[in-house]
C-alpha cells in the first residue's frame, strides 16, 4: 500500500527527461495510469524506450493515460504494425479523443491504419458537434432486448462484457433497439431467471441525446447520482454511454475553460505546459487589442474633462484608486454570477432577484469605501474634495457591481456566455464610465 | 422517457414559491433528485405539506438532494420523532454534511435526536479538518477478512451491502482491520470458492489519510480512474470510502472557491442565491478596501510626476490606456497559472519553464500592444509622444505579465494559495508599476 502511495508522489513530482530506473520489473508493479504520465513527461524516445519494455497487450491500457500530443508522436514513431494494433483495440471513446486533435494529414495516415469498420464508426462520432456528448462517449456498451427472458439476457450479458469493463447497469432495448430502461444488475439477479426483462422494466432511464452539449451530461450525471448515463439519437436509439469518470474530466475542463474566458485568455485545446508561446500569443493578443479599444473611451473622457483636471489637479491622485475600485466591485460581481450561471445555482431568470440583492450589496460596499475614501480627500484637498472623492467613490462602486452583475445575464440572455464577461472587460467598462462620473461630479461641485 | 427528461426542465426550472400540482401519485413517479429540488426552492411550510406527501421510507432518500439549510429547516419544523428518524437512517456522510453548517445550539439539539453510537460517530467526523477527507468519508462500508475464503466472503458481502449501494469493490482487510487490498467483484466471482481471499490479492489499492485535504481525494480518483477510494488511518485501519460521485460535488465547490479568490470574494459557504446580502458583503468588502491601499500608490505615483502631468496635459489622455494594458495582460497570465497550478497540469518547480515561455509570449504581445498605441500617440501628440507610449505600452505589457506569472509561483512556495493572485489584486499591482514606469519613460523624453 505505502509504495503505492510513495509511486504516486514519485509520478506526480517527476519531472526528468529520461527515466533511468526504468525497467521490466519496475513497470510490472506501476498503475497504468502512473505509466501514461510518466510516458507523457519524458522525451519522445525516451517514451519509445519504455513503452517497448511493456508487453504489447498493456500498451491499449496504458495508451488512453498518455497526454494526446504524446499518443500521435509514439503513433508516428511506431511499426505501422504496432499503430494498427493499437488504434484497433483502443475504446472508441479513447480513439475519437485522440483522433479529433489531429491535423488533416495526420487524421488522414492514422485512418489508413484502421479496419473500414472502425473507420466508419470513428468517423460518424467524429461528426458530432465539438464538445457534445457524441464525441465523449463510448460506442462499446451491452444492452439486451426487453422481450429476452432474464436467463438469456444474463447468458448475453456475461459473453458480451469484454475487457473487464463493469456492468452495473442493463440497458434494456427494444426490437428496434430504442432505448426502454436502464435496471441495476442486483435487480436482475433478484428476478426469476424465467421471467421476461421487460416484467421488471420501470421505465425510469436517464438519457441524452448525441448532439446535446456534454455539459448536460455532467448536470444530469451529477444531479441524478447515476454511474452511466446512456446516449440516444431522435428516434432514442441507443448509441454509447457516458460514464462519471469521463464527466469528472469534461467538469475540469469547462470550468478551466470558464477560468481561462475569465481572464480574457480565449479556449486553449492543449494545457497550458504543452501549449507553444505562438498559440499563447494568439489565444491573448486579441482581448488585449480589443480592450484598448475600450480604454480609448477612457483617455477620451480624460481628455474631454482636461479643463476640471488643470483646474484641481490634486484629482488626478485619486483617479486611480476611484476608477480601481469601480472596476474590482465590477470584477467581483461578475466572478460570482458568471459560477453561479455556470453551476446552474442561478438561472438567467432570476436577474431580477439578483439585481435586488446586489443593489443591496453594493449600496453597503459604497458606503464603506466612501468614508474610508472621504478621510484622505480631506487630508489631501480640503473639505469639498473630500465630499466629491466620497460622493464619486460610493456613485462607481454601485455602478460597477451593476455592471459586472448584469453583464453576465445580458450574454446569456442572447446565448452567448456569461462567462465572456471577464475581469478585464469588466474593469475596463467600469474605468470609462467611473471616469466620467467622477470628473462629472467634480465639475459641479468644484468649478 | 420522455417524460423524465421533460420532469427534469421542468425542475430545472422550477421557480414557484409554492407547487401546486404537487399530488402522491406525481411524487410517486418522480426521481428523488428532483423532488429534493422542488423542496429546496418552494418556501419552507410548502416543503413541509409536499414532505408528507411521502412515505417516510422515501424523507431519507430524498433528504440529501435537499439544500443544507432547508435541511435544517425542515427537520427543525418536524415532529421530534420524525426528526430522529431521518437522523438515524442517513447515511453518516450526509449526515456529516448537514451537521457541519448547524450553528452549536442547533448541533447540540441534533445531536440530542441521536443515539449514544450515532453522535459518538458524528462528533468523530465532525473532528476531522474542514474539507478533510475525514469530513467527506462514507462509514457505511463492506470489508472482508483476508483469511477468510471466497464463499465466506460473498456470503457476508450479501448479508451486509445494505440499502442498495452497488459493491463493485471489496475492500479486504487483516485481523486489526488494516487495509490489505481493493479486489473487483468480477475478481472474487471468478475465483475458486474454497480459495482463502488473501489467495486472489494483488496488494495494489489505492488509499487516502482521513485527515488529507478533499482535493487529494479528487486528484486520486481522477488519476487512477477508480470508483471507491478507500480511506484509512495512520496505521492504516480502514475508516470509510469516498466515492466518484462525491468527488465530482468535491471538484465542483473547489473550482467555485478558486473562481471567487480570482474575483477578490471570500470563501462562500452557501450558494449564491442562498447568501445573504450582509454575508455578501462581508465576503467583499475586505478585498475591495485593501486593494484601495495599493490603489494610493497608484495615486501617490502620479502626485509625484504631477510636473510633468502639467507640462505635457496630453499623456493623461494615454494614462488609462497603458495602465490597463499593464493590468489586463497581467489578468491573463495570472489566470493561466492559478489554474494550471490548481489542477497539476504546472507544478511549482515548473516556475522556470514557465518564465522562459512567459516572457517570450509577453514580448510578443507588448511589441503589438506597442505598434497598435504608436499611432494614436503619433496622432494626438507628435512624433515623441508617440515614440514615448509605444515604449511605456512594451514595458508595462510585459511587466503585467511577469507579475502575473510570478506571484501564483511565489504564493505556492510559501504555501498560501495560488489563487489569492486575483485579478483585480494583480491589477491594481499593475497600475502601480505601469503608471511608474510610463511617467518615468515620458519625463526622460520629454521635459
Amino acid at each position: 500500500m505505502e509504495s503505492n502511495i510513495n509511486m504516486a508522489e514519485f509520478v506526480q513530482e517527476f519531472q526528468d527527461d529520461v527515466w533511468e530506473d526504468a525497467s521490466v520489473e519496475i513497470l510490472e508493479n506501476m498503475h497504468i495510469q502512473d505509466i501514461g504520465t510518466i510516458l507523457s513527461r519524458v522525451l519522445p524516445d525516451e517514451a519509445m524506450r519504455i513503452l517497448q519494455m511493456l508487453p504489447r497487450k498493456r500498451w491499449v491500457e496504458v495508451f488512453p493515460y498518455i497526454a494526446l500530443a504524446r499518443q500521435t508522436e509514439l503513433l508516428e514513431l511506431l511499426r505501422v504494425k504496432d499503430g494498427r494494433y493499437i488504434l484497433t483495440h483502443l475504446y472508441p471513446d479513447d480513439r475519437t479523443a485522440l483522433l479529433e486533435q489531429l491535423t488533416p494529414e495526420q487524421l488522414e495516415s492514422f485512418l489508413r491504419l484502421m479496419s473500414t469498420e472502425d473507420v466508419k464508426l470513428a468517423l460518424k462520432q467524429l461528426g458530432y458537434p465539438d464538445e457534445s456528448v457524441g464525441r465523449l462517449m463510448n460506442t462499446h456498451f451491452v444492452a439486451v432486448k426487453a422481450h429476452w427472458t432474464l436467463k438469456h439476457a444474463l447468458e448475453y450479458i456475461r459473453a458480451h462484457s469484454l475487457r473487464g469493463e463493469t456492468v452495473n447497469t442493463i440497458f434494456v432495448i427494444d426490437r428496434e433497439r430504442r432505448l426502454k430502461d436502464a435496471i441495476e444488475l442486483r435487480d436482475f439477479l433478484l428476478g426469476d431467471l424465467s421471467d421476461r426483462v421487460e416484467s421488471i422494466m420501470e421505465d425510469s432511464a436517464i438519457s441524452i441525446g448525441a448532439s446535446e452539449d456534454r455539459e448536460e451530461a455532467v448536470r444530469l450525471i451529477k444531479h441524478y447520482d447515476i454511474e452511466v448515463l446512456p446516449v440516444v439519437d431522435h428516434h432514442q436509439v441507443l448509441l454509447g454511454i457516458v460514464t462519471v469518470d469521463d464527466v469528472l474530466d469534461v467538469a475540469e475542463q469547462e470550468a478551466t475553460e470558464d477560468f481561462h474566458k475569465m481572464g480574457s485568455v480565449g479556449v486553449l485545446d492543449l494545457s497550458l505546459s504543452d501549449a507553444s508561446p505562438a498559440l499563447l500569443y494568439r489565444k491573448r493578443v486579441g482581448w488585449l487589442v480589443l480592450l484598448t479599444f475600450v480604454n480609448i473611451f477612457s483617455g477620451a473622457g480624460i481628455a474631454y474633462f482636461e479643463a476640471t483636471i488643470e483646474a484641481v489637479i490634486v484629482l488626478v491622485f485619486f483617479l486611480p484608486l476611484i476608477v480601481a475600485s469601480s472596476g474590482n466591485a465590477g470584477a467581483q460581481s461578475a466572478t460570482l454570477m458568471v459560477r453561479a450561471l455556470a453551476t446552474g445555482d442561478v438561472q438567467s431568470r432570476d436577474w431580477l432577484r439578483m439585481w435586488g440583492k446586489e443593489l443591496l450589496v453594493s449600496v453597503g460596499l459604497g458606503v464603506t469605501m466612501a468614508l474610508a475614501i472621504s478621510w484622505i480627500g480631506v487630508w489631501r484637498g480640503g473639505a469639498d474634495v473630500g465630499l466629491v472623492v466620497a460622493l464619486a467613490m460610493f456613485c462607481v462602486v454601485i455602478m460597477g457591481s451593476m455592471v459586472g452583475m448584469l453583464l453576465p445575464f445580458i450574454l446569456s440572455r442572447f446565448k452567448l456566455d456569461p462567462a465572456t464577461a471577464s475581469a478585464p472587460l469588466i474593469t475596463s467598462i467600469a474605468d470609462v464610465v467611473g471616469i466620467i462620473i467622477y470628473f462629472t461630479i467634480a465639475t459641479t461641485f468644484l468649478l
